[in-house]
């Protein structure tokens, strides 16, 4: 079974509906906070060569990456931290604060924890004004879709392009594109972190409509052969940028780079090039 | 090194004045929100014969205890998972859903991630008005010290005395508790998870008093000699309830259990029957 199996699973016990999206929606005053919580570990999440710095980095950054997707201004980050050797927590920490700070959250807490295999756990608040909340649900035919910058670099790096190490390691959060996204009007929108195709499945799952690529759009990793690159774009894990949906008179929203890969279509389906796409990419996996 | 030494380090690194308390304190609107995040895992905080439904039960229940020594009201949280086996999911999520429905709060969202070892992160949002906050710190010379229920049945059954096996695997947080404290001007609160000794360390740390107790005064796990039972009570782990100082004319607060142990005195010291206590209890070690 893999992770989206469990999530319905999941959504037999829990309001179905709290599955949707990256973040939860809390009313806070006459403005929405999100929460997201995200959690990695050394053996999944840490590729090896990755130093302490970028390992805190990262922790924070993939919240802040759910939060940049719902359009909110990131707050609050909360580490918890299951360290497996002492030494480890002040090059973790650093790597957390600093990535708060270029993002302007704020490391306000956490916990820690011994555990033998290192494990960190962050949780993220944002503030939106609720006109201009973004969610997974929300697209309609007609709209464009668009992602946010390249695709498919993190997982070249992967694979030996080493020239795209510090993507794959240092991701950075769209929150500045999020915020002006969300305020312009974009219909829907969610971070790619597990891959184009995957993504575009999990809009699928929540919206009444289809969506239809074209992979010759497709912003690929340089230096990376086109076809290899287009996909590792359409498959690869560990992007950060984000995917929307948007009415076409919304572009260019200034301040963000949008690369239009194809538009919103009434049938229910994920289409690349006219043909249905491969629902693969990126998924946690547990033998049965 | 233990877990306190490594938060003096951090408190180098982020705000130190982040870390005095078990929740992070954030405007929201009129209203203050608390938040706390905690890791549990299978080797350090599962005892043997624990269920997936209990698992789930403590995850939930050791965070709103975090927000209960805040005097606020429990409202979200979020559940992050690295399960071990997928057939555990079921158990976990119901036993999660189910504390939170018995406390007034709502699982809201999550993270799931496949992992060798079970590991839960559990963050919880609260809600308080500003004037009913209640912090570690604000304890005065001269308020009492009481604690809302009977110390070391935890620990108790961890060394083989079963009829205390629900207080280990299934805590009650003091959520109404914390809240008529916050309500009645209780001065200073904590959650006594690692034992009371440590406890009434914590709050020396932020605090300019001492804090002296009376063992004979100590309310003791039923069913165990008094010896061991005082032992347990001052250094056991495991138990969820709240420790708080308060003026002598605060008490009785309508529908508050409360144990008077001992009276905040000016010198900064910890005393059990007029002699410096030891500080001992559950504290996360790591090797050098």
């Amino acid at each position: 079974m893999d992770e989206r199996g469990l999530h319905r699973l999941i959504g037999t016990i829990i309001a179905p509906e709290r599955l949707e999206d990256d973040c939860a929606i809390i009313p806070c005053g006459d403005l929405l906070m999100v929460a997201s919580t995200d959690m990695l570990h050394e053996t999944t999440d840490f590729p090896a060569g990755m130093t302490d710095w970028q390992i805190g980095w990262m922790a924070v950054a993939v919240t802040l990456s759910d939060i940049a997707s719902t359009g909110a201004a990131p707050g609050q980050i909360l580490l918890a931290v299951g360290l497996d050797r002492p030494e480890r927590i002040a090059g973790i920490m650093v790597g957390a604060r600093d990535c708060c700070t270029a993002f302007g959250a704020e490391l306000v807490g956490g916990d820690l924890d011994s555990h033998r295999e290192l494990t960190l756990v962050s949780t993220g608040l944002g503030l939106v004004a609720p006109e201009h909340l973004v969610q997974r649900r929300g697209a309609k035919p007609g709209d464009i879709i668009a992602v946010t910058g390249p695709l498919g670099e993190a997982e070249a790096a992967l694979i030996g392009y080493d020239h795209h190490r510090k993507e794959l390691l240092e991701p950075q959060p769209r929150i500045r594109e999020g915020q002006a996204l969300g305020r312009a009007g974009a219909s829907a929108m969610m971070d790619i972190s597990d891959g184009l195709a995957v993504s575009l499945y999990d809009l699928l799952a929540v919206n009444d409509c289809g969506f239809s690529v074209d992979t010759a759009r497709l912003p690929l990793p340089a230096g990376v052969p086109e076809d290899e690159g287009r996909e590792l774009a359409l498959y690869g894990g560990g992007d950060f940028e984000l995917l929307f949906t948007a009415p076409p008179a919304l572009l260019p929203v200034p301040g963000v780079t949008a690369h239009v890969i194809g538009e919103v279509i009434p049938d229910p389906v994920v289409l690349a090039d006219g043909r249905p796409l491969e629902r693969r990419g990126y998924l946690h996996e547990w033998k049965a």
